[in-house]
């Protein structure tokens, strides 16, 4: 803190707008040249700082980034109106989750959430340490949401007590990561909207 | 085939021989330096042939690669003893879909396979031609005896006869593939299993 003792008074505006140049360098960054060669150096030089005040702030390429992703989905979620980090319980929780899956969809095709994501997505299926960051700082908090859902679900008879929500969840989010991640398939509301009827009422006839 | 003439007669052999050397080395040498930093010297020089013979049988790296995971698949099908490309029906369509998920989650882990897998995954998520190409290719097949195997339960009314089966097949299927692309989770048999029961039953009371 003493280094900063000479600085002009509006010094946390000037932060702010540095870390947001930074974020959206590295995030720009990623999306052109991938993950393996975006450096401290190159996003520093982009972003129109030296490269020691992002040394500063961060220890590694890593944790710039995926800050830059946390404040990118938290941007995308109030753009669509949404509180970041809530899955509405209106009762209904086909609706609830056809809802949020549809504000997914629309993220996912976003192109200043789409490039530097696959690029940062790539990389975790190649080195394990950086997927599992990813995991544990940027989808799991977001999957756990869908836990919440459904244990609040359990509570009043609409999933079977017995369901373990952590493995439930991935019958309707991970048909939808793969379709994004693999090309395997069209990604529609139709489609999301499909998954949550099958997943809540199976296959098999009842 | 002129070229061939001056031959000693053992060339199919040689070439056997060659072809799955260049298989080796491409799938090999993907996994060691990645996608991008594969070519076709690489291979050739790695296999100890010709780039020239390489040119011969396939018209480019991707090309070469994508043989190369198909005769994969085909010999991992082998050592474990099933016919490569089906499903088998014996009536009870839960048993069916765990045992064929449980030899997918040991193909998953094996090493010969999962390096290579993993750096042809990765390019596809960044490289949407290669992506789709590794789709077709690869992975709709494997898909496309899920489907079979999905219809013939419906014939005999053990699945919905409203369901499309190309999604339905994705409620079990994606979550192992987004589990073993994004470290999101064990995989486990338990974990298969599990997933079969809920995507038949459903979460919703019954």
């Amino acid at each position: 803190m003493a280094k900063n003792q000479s600085s002009v008074p509006d010094t946390s505006r000037r932060s702010e707008r540095s870390r947001r140049a930074i974020y959206d360098a590295a995030l720009a960054l990623v999306a052109e040249v991938g993950y393996p060669k975006t450096t401290i150096e190159g996003i520093a030089s982009r972003a129109g700082v030296g490269k020691q005040t992002i040394y500063r702030w961060w220890p590694s390429k890593a944790d710039v980034l995926l800050e830059a992703f946390l404040d990118l989905s938290g941007q995308a979620a109030e753009a669509a109106g949404q509180e970041p980090y809530t899955i509405p319980d209106t009762g209904d929780l086909a609706a609830d989750l056809k809802n949020v899956l549809r504000a997914t969809v629309d993220e996912l095709s976003n192109p200043a959430f789409e490039a530097p994501s696959r690029a940062l997505a790539a990389e975790g299926v190649v080195n394990e340490e950086l997927g599992r960051r990813f995991v544990a700082q940027l989808l799991e908090p977001q999957l756990q949401l869908y836990v919440d859902r459904l244990r609040a679900a359990q509570e009043t008879g609409k999933v079977r007590p017995d369901i373990d929500p952590r493995i439930a969840l991935e019958l309707f989010v991970s048909p939808l990561a793969q379709r994004w991640l693999q090309y395997t398939g069209p990604i529609t509301y139709e489609y999301t909207d499909t998954l949550v009827d099958y997943a809540l009422h199976g296959l098999a006839p009842r």
